[in-house]
């Protein structure tokens, strides 16, 4: 497994050169003062809990994974400390109200926060992105009381939560949940049922685990107009607000997985179990989807970890990895063999992996900026626009970002041959944790409908339309310029091929297998151009700075040069999907069930 | 995982309707007489072989894996008992010569049965797949007694083969190897070093296991100009050919790796051991190379397999379980949602894994009966023609089969959402085996290099003309026909610009860096051409079926519409590789180390 290094200066490009971070920061309503100093000093620290604490139990909490003994989870050595440790730092409570205990920081700073220590441990990681989204979660649609006594624990690191939606019949199709809630005297629900995929159902880590538990209210309506949403916590909170009693929701059994096996996967049942509803009756769905923009951009954020750990990985292995000469004439005279980074076709796979991962650090941090926005620009309007766009976004956010991120791993794991193929160098097991990112939060299949379904189609094209403008006021404003003219043109003209591309699909909707036909590879394509958008805008400030004048010439050259490299190497495959996205949808449903037989 | 089901329908409409296989076989010399009816009745008794031996010990051997005790490896529960249920059916000496014990049937008639056994179990079919090899290497290199001692007994399947050739510093670049062979008095050699990566290098399926050593005589030339290939028995085989006296060659350990788990692969450490050499000293490389064709086929073969393994339980999963409704319209009023098949985008994924998977098929076929004519060709000038057909696909068929080989093992992965994620249904360890395809026999790079450097180029373009000029053929005898008029001229420009883009990047050959730059979507380009060209010919051929008349217009009108789906959906990936080996070396070439650095 690769040490893993904070990229701290590729963080502040994105952060200060691109995206103007102090500015961004001071325009904030409504959360605590809140600085670049202050932020450098939190990533200082995030990276030194990711390098020395969590980076070295990443590849053992692999080999070691999670146990199931006596109805009892245990987490590999060292998790559960690194848990304290995290709690005492006072991480979970970094972006939470300070009414509950938090410190009330901008939403962006835990995305950074996330990526340094996702990078450095995706598996341990997730026990701490459930229980942000359960704190929101509750914090946002509960009572009084509840925050009080569930959220504060896991503010204060103590507690953690979960998510139990999924059931074995049912993944994305919620409606078909049959977890019955029944309504108690006292006001709670006796909550019976089996829910699975539970990350962090169960483990040894915390006192208490506080379940967020879809359920049907008996009696209620079919489908996802009957769902309610109910907190069901491990342990009973006794008078003080302590683990009490223990209420019947038990661990089943934990999933064996191809990876993130650190991670606890539960199979939950609730026997009677004691749950509180949170909100109304029959909303727990759009309660639960309140957190679902984040939760799919934490995914996302998921894609540029996975990428970035094995993009250091093999860099780090073609410098020193001597094979053949390079055909260009001797590099190494004093070696038997260059290193492989001399050879083209490597060069290619290491771009790759750095083109994905650095932009999808920018396009998912201007994201998180536009999620600090929803709630505290400073202007109604801009909290709006915030909106529109991170809803367009995220679902490419979501899903771009994991399918090439699964590429960047396995580039990493190509890079070394057959020791990428072996546990040892720990490049397999990046391929195996990643894996899942295109799946969990909805698959990539869902991201696309999402998109273009609800978002594109389902706003009238507004939302697309908001965001191809500002691409197109971009790329006049610098049309002029002879350093970026030509991938100007480039992106200008992707960018109404998007217009167009949408108008095409969508005039055929009245045929809704259309819509889903050609989603994925609609997804696929505005993800292609929302990173050239990206990388122009990076390489048009980095050039800015190279013609200012920096000691840091290198880095801002590289800036350029990958830019260079993404337009002629990536790039093209956007057409490749818009073409494909034009196929249509009698290629897929002319086909009888019956003739799939082989 | 997927009870594997033997595609015998689909095999023989490859075989029969499309290759014309009993005019093939009949045009064989010094081959044993072969006809369909035979090949059938191999292929039926493989099935059942891969069916009922193989399959079911597929996924318990991943769980169990080889295991390293004491200096011995033992395989997971069952490979044993399968493998002398192998050697009883006589399947070791299928295509070697009957001189040394075999049935000299076509070697094409090893590919099928290789398919059968491969897609049932990959891990299992590796151990005979490194024999096949070393039977090949020995009988044509080898000396008589050679050919009666060791040979005879990997025909008889009492003894296995194997291939060490890595080294832990050096995979692809062999002339770093550093093992060393002394000569002896009685003109055998002591071998000293230690091979790593040793596929079967131990196990316990055999009475003795016949390692092809590389290693470099005292005094040889550095490089590959001084390798010698040389036999090293596990037991030195007595005066009556049985196995005597344990050689000093020994595991020293087994890799745990990604996946094939119940493959043994080795670090073989030969500390002195007896060896034989085979052929001339320092010849050892070349002798290696002429079994790289048939190597790489069987790698190529490995992309079905696996593509077929998954498409077999992403079908049966889709058609099976339900979620949500179509979008246009309730298709299953009697169940709580409609399966999964009626959505359009798994159908997509389906359909990609369809279309790979029996295009894969057909144009693996076709290679091996250019392998069949290599040597056994009714005419020298048959014979030259298949070789260097053969030459230049090779490559394609190694890396554009496994590369989209996993691309459909993850889509079976993907359709299965959360479930495929995990090891009960085995679909994620279809992509843990798939993943090491595009890594031995050389990387996908690996094969880049040969196609466009040696092959191509190499050849003066004149390989690459010899295939255009078929291609071309087809297209103009095709152009007038109605229903595949539309796919004809879409070929036929690929086909015509496949020629420019090598003109393209010849030119710039001055500057061989500019060769690895493209090399990689030069060579995916091809690969899709030569599927489209493979796709049309099978959709031409069913369309006559259906205007014959036939009874299986369903299986036949499949093929069309599959291949509607490939024009329509897949190939306008060609255009993405093109536009991207277009991109040239720059973009690559100009980053200053450093300058990865994040």
């Amino acid at each position: 497994m690769p040490d893993y290094k904070a990229p701290l200066r590729d963080m502040r490009f994105v952060l200060d050169d691109l995206l103007d971070a102090e500015n961004h920061y001071a325009a904030l309503q409504g959360r605590t003062e809140f600085d670049n100093e202050t932020r450098d000093a939190i990533i200082n620290e995030a990276a030194k809990l990711a390098e020395n604490v969590l980076s070295p139990i990443n590849q053992s909490g692999d080999a070691e994974g999670c146990k199931f003994v006596d109805g009892n989870v245990t987490t590999p050595t060292g998790f559960a400390d690194a848990f304290k440790a995290y709690a005492e730092g006072g991480w979970a409570g970094m972006v939470a109200t300070e009414e509950v205990g938090g410190q009330n920081l901008p939403a962006s700073a835990g995305i950074l926060v996330n990526e340094l220590l996702g990078s450095a441990n995706w598996a341990w990681n997730m026990y701490t992105g459930l229980t942000f989204g359960a704190v929101k979660c509750i914090n946002e649609h509960g009572n009084d009381s509840q925050r009080e006594v569930y959220v504060s624990k896991m503010v204060e690191g103590i507690w953690t939560g979960t998510m139990c939606i999924t059931e074995a019949h049912c993944g994305s199709d919620v409606g078909q949940a049959r977890t019955k809630a029944e309504p108690q005297e006292d006001g709670s629900y006796k909550i019976s049922g089996a829910k699975h995929f539970v990350t962090g159902g169960d483990h040894d880590m915390a006192e208490n685990i506080v379940h967020l538990t879809l359920a049907r209210i008996v009696g209620a309506p079919e489908g996802t107009a009957g769902i309610s949403l109910f907190i069901v916590p491990k342990f009973m909170p006794d008078s003080e607000g302590n683990p009490g009693e223990r209420n019947p929701v038990f661990a089943g059994s934990i999933e064996k997985k191809m990876g993130i096996k650190g991670s606890s996967t539960c199979v939950m049942n609730f026997d009677g179990a004691t749950g509180f509803i949170v909100g109304g009756e029959n909303t727990g769905l759009q309660q639960m989807f309140t957190m679902m923009n984040e939760a799919r951009l934490g995914t996302g954020l998921q894609g540029l970890c996975m990428a970035q750990l094995a993009y250091q990985g093999s860099l780090a292995y073609a410098k020193d990895r001597l094979a053949m000469r390079s055909l260009t004439g001797v590099k190494n005279p004093d070696g038997p063999a260059d290193p492989i980074i001399v050879h083209p076709d490597v060069r290619r796979m290491l771009l790759t992996q750095k083109a994905f991962t650095e932009g999808f650090r920018a396009f998912l941090y201007e994201l998180s900026f536009d999620g600090d926005k929803i709630n505290n620009g400073a202007t109604e309007e801009i909290q709006k626009a915030a909106g529109d766009r991170m809803a367009l976004l995220t679902p490419i956010a979501k899903a771009f970002c994991t399918e090439l991120g699964f590429e960047s791993s396995n580039l990493g794991l190509q890079i070394f041959g057959g020791h990428g193929y072996v546990h040892e160098w720990g490049m397999e097991q990046i391929v195996r944790d990643c894996r899942i990112s295109m799946v969990y939060e909805g698959t990539t299949g869902i991201q696309a409908l999402d998109l273009i379904g609800r978002k594109v189609l389902g706003s009238g094209g507004e939302l697309l339309r908001n965001y191809t403008k500002e691409i197109y006021k971009f790329c006049k404003a610098n049309e002029a310029d002879e350093a970026l003219k030509e991938q100007v043109e480039q992106l200008l003209a992707l960018n109404t091929q998007w217009g167009e591309l949408t108008m095409e699909i969508g005039g055929k909707a009245e045929n809704l297998d259309e819509i889903g036909a050609a989603s994925v590879d609609f997804l696929m394509f505005g993800g292609y151009v929302a990173m050239a958008y990206t990388w122009l805008r990076m390489s048009k400030v980095a050039q800015e700075k190279l013609a200012e004048g920096t000691t840091e010439e290198a880095f801002y050259s590289a800036k350029v040069k990958t830019a260079d490299f993404y337009f002629k190497r990536l790039l093209p495959r956007a057409q490749a999907h818009a073409q494909s996205a034009l196929g249509g949808a009698d290629c897929l449903m002319d086909m009888d069930e019956d003739q799939f037989a082989f």
